[in-house]
């Protein structure tokens, strides 16, 4: 059987993550609460530097060394990647269908070398390092030109998660998830129809009825969007329009830091410390980029399933091939 | 607060069902396994008819009375309906946003008398009469002018269902849910890119190929496909074209009912006894029709959330409508 390859379905045009090397992976079973890894067996604690992959990324006190201890923020390689970034791109075909090697990047943002800290209580300078960080893997992973997309996605507290130390993922991917590419028909569709970004109206509108704000930072509105899938999902955005979170100003940067960190700590209040999922939505790169899109931030409480790649971005990750899912299944009554 | 209503979400206009009436239900919280209602408890088992809304549907024998004991299969309204049959499909307008009150029809199919059967136990005639009863409520509830889709959903053992007894929703929709949306456009696409339906060029491919086929039963192909989202995702698919399940012939049902009780028996011997859903997804109705659409099934053991309605068809139930989050988010630190 191969690795990790891409196929996507003829019918929906998704593609799809087929990873077989994940079966043994939590996703299969139902979610069931895994006992954390406690600190002295945990890869992100400080101290432990030499358990992850080596450093990409890290803001240090000043005199610390690289893979080594003095880091506030760290990005490293994830040790299960479900993207890999060795490579040239490949694209295949087999009859009617569409393939591609597996390529991309993803990575672990560590986000502060605290074993048990809730984002709620990491001060604003450590959210902001945690945000400048994503920001700084987002500008040097779009000079690769086989991504057509970065998102950051972070999940506290899965049912699934063993690793309970704060961190979130960072994943190039070769195509556009599905989630990006439903709201860029969107923003699309708005402008061609109405010459004006839909988001920039939602936000003109939230802000003359207030009905729906749960706060503003400087640049930055969170509200409860009109629609919401789920029970409390609420939108983190810009009130200035931009396509592009790498482009980001400091000060924009440091309301963002503020307001995330104002609406988790009454999401752990209201909701007695759920679990969430906090999603980055930013144009796609490259030749891909559309100056219409408006970057913005989603987060859901208690997400309806376990791993919130999927629901967040609509990147589906299979650890059975059908090939062998159809071996197993003629099998199963012999 | 308004009762359930229907709201669009402007980006990726995607329609939501805002549910207040639901808040209590257990979709708000993790899913636990609840404690089955045992059988003299279960509005389902026979003798507890009055327990019901009144019949919509029953195949029974001969001389037994409505809304009395002695059927095979009943269908029933949902005492908890997510859309209502009353009332005249009203759209208004606030601001940039749009709504529609929850106009709809969800009925329960009772697929057996027996409280604890197994669909993989039901004999063919019995899965027969299932299927019959849903076509049979297809083709009524497509005369009604107000609903735009019919889908069919059977979830079995989910976590968070009380009522055990084997029964499965019918839901008619003012609105085409988003996954038949999805396959719409693909259907659209390939058809005018190849002047051929894509889902009959899978057929053709894969039993060419024979790798992904679980099973054939006469005019039924039981296939995985080629990029699943979900290990074991199968397909049940008529090898002939048609876009509608309605027109489905006596003939084509039989084997239809004999694809998916082949395939249950296996899912449910190599998976043991899994949790799974079931969802029928045909063609829209009225002048949303579309004779390229290609009417099947989908199977999806051990779905990744609590609620079958969500994944398999993108139509999200939120019970807490957006106002009511802000309110209490902004109070939560009072």
């Amino acid at each position: 059987m191969k690795d990790t390859h891409l196929r996507k379905d003829p019918v929906t045009q998704r593609w799809v993550v087929i990873s077989p090397d994940r079966e043994a992976a939590p996703s299969l079973e139902p979610p069931t609460l895994t006992p954390a890894l406690p600190a002295e067996a945990c890869p992100f604690c400080m101290g432990h530097e030499a358990s992850t992959g080596p450093e990409i990324y890290a803001e240090r006190e000043p005199g610390s060394l690289k893979n080594g201890p003095g880091w506030w923020v760290r990005v490293v390689p994830d040790k299960h990647p479900i993207l890999h970034i060795e490579g040239g791109l490949e694209k295949s075909a087999e009859g009617m269908y569409d393939g591609m090697n597996a390529i991309g990047a993803h990575e672990i943002l560590i986000e502060t070398p605290a074993h048990d800290q809730h984002w709620a209580d990491l001060d604003g300078l450590q959210v902001e390092r945690v945000l400048r960080a994503c920001q700084q893997r987002y500008l040097d992973l779009r000079n690769d030109v086989r991504f057509r997309h970065v998102i950051w996605v972070k999940n506290h507290a899965m049912p699934s998660s063993v690793l309970h130390h704060p961190h979130s993922h960072i994943v190039a991917s070769p195509f556009i998830p599905r989630a990006i590419e439903e709201e860029m028909k969107g923003f699309g569709d708005h402008v061609r129809w109405k010459e004006r970004c839909v988001l920039c109206d939602m936000v003109r509108q939230e802000s003359a009825e207030g009905r729906r704000i749960v706060l503003r930072e400087g640049g930055i509105l969170v509200f409860e969007p009109f629609a919401p899938r789920f029970p409390y999902e609420s939108w983190i955005v810009p009130t200035e329009h931009g396509h592009d979170f790498g482009a980001t100003r400091p000060a924009t940067l440091r309301d963002l830091a503020r307001a995330i960190r104002g609406l988790l700590i009454r999401v752990r209040r209201l909701l007695e410390d759920p679990p969430y999922s906090l999603v980055l939505h930013s144009s796609p790169l490259g030749e891909f980029t559309r100056e219409e899109y408006h970057w913005h931030l989603e987060l859901v409480p208690r997400p309806p399933q376990a791993l919130g790649l999927e629901w967040g971005t609509g990147i589906y990750i299979n650890p059975v091939a059908p090939e062998i899912a159809t071996e197993r299944l003629r099998a199963a009554l012999e």
